[in-house]
């Protein structure tokens, strides 16, 4: 299926560039056999993500008039490395559902889901090798890079779990690795396939970098603040596991002693209802104006990534569709 | 640190070969942080393997008059390929030893080998990019393959445990996935990088493939009918493990039905010393006469490997440290 995108054709919107990608997606075709090493990738890459980080890429690319055609199997890539990551990661953290569904390693056994997670991330390098080949050494780079620092992200993540004291500062880097560098990686990969300058690929990283930060914020934000609609669970899961979230840590860093006793311990308090254990934290939390100080940090992120938009070198209309991604990602209107 | 290989100077044996590829990976430096990512990455590529894929590959590059220093990090990324499934097979065989020390999943614990196991496996793409930029292309072609194929192969291993009939043929398909394909991979990569035609590169390929097969079946004829020192460990461990070796499979394939019985279930019999399943199983081999078509497969496989060597477009002599190689392999005089 070949994607015409000639000069004269508009540029293909974010619900567009979605289509053209699971069609691509539709039509990779994996062997059969072994089927318990094959079987976990069909099952994990059509689990029902929501394709962030292709899209992302895919847009990329296209704002810097690159083909949408020839960033597929990039995108596809990133979007498999994504899976792979997920999928180890269920059996680091022994979730036994994932979408909604039973995870591979709930479904198929512990060895399986290490095997086919391997099989994942070199099938990732598989559909990157298929790159323009004047691009391929620059976009492994990036790419390997990249999937080097989500390792150490996770790496410290299960560190923190450990570890008693972790600074705002620590817990930003740590979720610049483990999630956002996917997103930066994703949009330098398709600015580079675009043919953007390296000045502007750099650019678009950060605008990626930003985004995914003020998303995780967000995400850590929502957890304990948001609606159960806008959450798609229960509010307050992270307080109820006694998770080192940045309101955590922020309130941790503010909090006098008295208050510091609250937030280690309450999680961990069988005498508590779980609601009650909600309200304990949060009135913590507020007490420290903590949600704010988080609120105007993800506002500062967001603002952030759209003003580099700006300062990117090519017309302004181009940026439109990675603005409304933006907003679309942080669920915001406008 | 260059090496110099020009025309007049001569091929670098053996040795000396495995001298220039240690000397590169110890200059090889891994970031520090975080600490429980990379260690385990050190440790593992430090723990005395005989460095039999990387020395395959720069032998194959000399002897189509490549530059060795060109290949080293080919080299080095095939060696940490290789590693890498030795981490992620100890998990999922629950082995505590691996070269005589503690593995890694029983030192740093299962999550920690994962996701270190998944580090080295993107490490050896970060490696294999540093090839020159127009061979990179076809480079991660083969390299992606094999690697494919070694999990492919890890999976039919764990099929095959849990199924009570499994053929010689399927078995041998087993092995040369699992094994062998690595060996054929790293020839072709030497190949590829010495810029050998591709029908030579096709016969190194094969060439490498025999070898693996010969080796691993021999491995097999070893662990009940060599001598211990030969082994490096206790003779009969496959047999006590009631393993599906090849022995066990021709074995199956020939017997009657009751001595077939002996072969199923002397193993998990609790009324026999281990030396008497040793030699209990053994009489059946012996019955059937399977030492003697294994050791003809092995010879057979060694010869042909050989024999290929005879068919490439270089001249004779500088096939000989892949004879010496083979020879090695195989603890053969001659």
């Amino acid at each position: 299926m070949r994607v015409n995108l000639s000069e004269d054709c508009p540029m293909k919107n974010n619900e567009e560039i979605l289509t053209v990608f699971e069609n691509y997606l539709a039509q990779i075709q994996l062997p059969e056999e072994p089927q318990r090493l094959y079987e976990p990738i069909i099952y994990s890459m059509s689990g029902g993500g929501k394709r962030i980080r292709p899209a992302l890429l895919l847009l990329c690319c296209e704002a810097f008039g690159g083909e949408v055609h020839d960033a597929l199997p990039a995108a596809a890539a990133v979007e498999m490395f994504h899976n792979f990551t997920l999928l180890h990661d269920d059996i680091m953290d022994n979730a036994a559902v994932r979408r909604g569904k039973a995870s591979v390693p709930a479904r198929w056994g512990e060895n399986v889901a290490i095997l086919s997670g391997d099989a994942m991330m070199i099938y990732s390098y598989q559909l990157l090798r298929q790159v323009p080949e004047s691009k391929l050494a620059r976009i492994m780079e990036i790419f390997t890079s990249m999937a080097l620092q989500v390792c150490e992200g996770q790496q410290y993540d299960m560190d923190f779990e450990m570890r008693r004291k972790v600074s705002v500062v620590e817990y930003m880097n740590m979720i610049e690795l483990k999630t956002s560098v996917l997103l930066g990686g994703a949009a330098m990969i398709g600015a580079t396939l675009g043919e953007a300058s390296e000045e502007d690929c750099r650019k678009i990283y950060r605008y990626a970098l930003e985004l995914g930060l003020a998303f995780q914020l967000q995400d850590d934000l929502l957890d304990s603040y948001g609606t159960e609609e806008e959450l798609g669970k229960k509010i307050g899961g992270d307080i109820l596991e006694g998770k080192k979230t940045c309101l955590m840590l922020h309130a941790m860093s503010r909090a006098v002693e008295e208050d510091r006793e609250i937030l280690r311990n309450t999680y961990c308090d069988a005498t508590l209802a779980d609601d009650e254990k909600i309200a304990r934290v949060k009135a913590v939390y507020d007490r420290y104006d903590v949600p704010r100080t988080v609120n105007q940090q993800i506002s500062l992120r967001f603002e952030r990534a759209l003003s580099i938009l700006d300062t990117l070198d090519i017309a302004a209309e181009r940026t439109e569709h990675l603005r409304v991604f933006a907003r679309n990602l942080m669920g915001r209107k406008k």
